[in-house]
């Protein structure tokens, strides 16, 4: 950590939550624990101001909280408990200290939600845009880690949350600027997109029940992830668009308009999956159980892999390209 | 990973070395064994063009190699054994293709030396320089981590190897441009700068020795490593100015310029360390076994911590500024 950034220690989380053995913290790397009967789980990514975020549509507080949700979710589709994050941050001068703790802020409160400890990280100058690297540590049960690649025909498809909200919450922020003014409604959608949460309770479900499921988080939009699912499972998946979850702030907005967010906005960070059909009411029950939304979408069918809409009896192609199509209209 | 990045999956390595079941390579996390006898390491560093290093003194295969020694070394000064490694990269247009390709062939070809797996990353662009972020993964014996806080009154100070030779080969590469000419004396030092080997088997061997050893990487200077050990020791480091090993191609230089580099030039990527004196014998003897060096370069003594440089019966203060020292100089 070079000299002009020392302040960004002090501003790192008091707390240690000492689940295990935790060293190493002021070296340059982190050591913890394995065990025998835990994976360890590990991610990263990188977002870039003005590709990956714009200061006009998130706060300080928010680009570091979002920075964190992104690896946190990744997390959640493998089924992991999250355990420790890493900061790699490439800091330019237009940043503030004050903007920087914020920044940090926005990342300790997630961290707290899920008890996981900041154990490391390099915090360096660039000339250019803020580079923000996390990488975040979880585990999970040896042999109960979820993949995309079990998705079989006769399998059903399932959401664990609402599709779109975040996407419909940028295009009001471009649209309306960072302060609104937005109704109590579209607030959600704003707060959606800001400061979206991972789906790290219904990801422990669904790896805890030890069922054959397909996982995958919703970053790209859901025609994405669902093609890797189909990819990665060789499988035909059918999604029914009137089975598609549109949360009722949207309900005003044009048909196309829903379907549009629904199956190509991105970053919702819900978690979507397929399941065999006999094991969907034990799983329901148990999303019921803990107040966690479970929605059927779809199903598995034989077929070259890919996926299809399935609207008035009509089969319409899906492509994977849900990000990029959504980069365009954006 | 973004579309037209999509040929970087083709240039990552076709060997996994299956040391331990990894999975989830293709998803957005990968899983990996831990183990009840050993402790998991991690570390993350960031290299931003332009900052880190240049186009000018560093070629593409060279800048991917040095992204991964950074922190291999890190592991290295845990006492870890490499395992995996995850690349963030945030590309700009001024990259080619075939320069990308360079790139992770560098790292791929360092990997192989350590049979370190590339088992995910993110792959972004970005408006601006490119920003490469590597995290690595290593394991450890469990209580055998090595830590920079075990300095004690009475203990020596040791080295891996010669100090200061990268910032030697760095400023003949300003002096003379990347393509020399250089002698071939000169060109050991520029590929010291260029090519650094990070120096696994020797915190190999003062890990499994279990020794009472403090141990850091050399990779801001010896001058700032060594201030480290002492505020995480809270012990006072003496160097022995006549001790510091200098690489024989730099004993044409004068003799002030040789002790420049070898305090305040950064990486070097060997170890700077502590050991109990009763003890030295034992590890100096398995490093010669192995055909590695060790120098003794000074001792531990009581009184207020930092460093102090003896030379002519003189005790001089050596601040930390390594680094920033360097830079200026640069």
């Amino acid at each position: 950590m070079e000299d002009e950034f020392a302040f960004i220690s002090k501003i790192t989380p008091e707390e240690t939550y000492q689940k295990e053995l935790v060293r190493g913290i002021g070296d340059d790397a982190a050591v913890y624990s394995g065990a025998d009967h835990m994976e360890q789980v590990v991610c990263v990514d990188t977002m870039v101001e003005g590709v990956h975020f714009r200061r006009d549509t998130l706060s300080p507080y928010q680009i570091g909280k979002k920075g964190l949700a992104i690896n946190v979710s990744d997390l959640a589709a493998m089924g992991a408990i999250p355990t420790y994050y890493l900061v790699s941050i490439a800091i330019p001068s237009s940043w503030t200290e004050e903007e920087l703790t914020q920044l940090y802020q926005g990342m300790n409160d997630l961290a707290k939600t899920y008890q996981m400890d900041l154990v490391g990280g390099d915090t360096v100058s660039t000339n250019d845009v803020l580079v923000l690297t996390v990488t975040a540590i979880g585990k999970v049960e040896r042999g109960r880690a979820r993949y995309r690649d079990q998705a079989k025909p006769g399998d059903l498809i399932f959401l664990t949350g609402y599709a779109g909200t975040s996407a419909a919450g940028l295009d009001l922020l471009f649209e309306k600027g960072f302060t609104g003014p937005f109704s109590r409604e579209e607030q959600i959608l704003v707060k959606s997109h800001q400061e979206p949460t991972p789906h790290i309770a219904e990801g422990r479900i669904l790896s805890t029940l030890n069922k054959r499921i397909s996982l995958n988080d919703v970053s790209d939009g859901v025609a994405s992830e669902a093609n890797e699912i189909a990819e990665a499972s060789q499988a035909r998946l059918i999604i029914e668009r009137d089975k598609l979850p549109i949360h009722d702030v949207m309900y005003t907005y044009p048909p196309e308009k829903q379907l549009d967010y629904a199956l190509f906005g991105g970053e919702d960070f819900i978690l979507i999956g397929t399941l065999p059909k006999e094991d969907v009411k034990e799983v329901e029950a148990e999303f019921l159980s803990q107040g966690l939304m479970l929605q059927v979408i779809g199903f598995v069918e034989e077929g070259e892999p890919g996926v299809s809409l399935l609207e008035e009896n009509q089969r319409n192609k899906v492509e994977k390209n849900g990000y990029n199509h959504f980069k365009k209209r954006g």
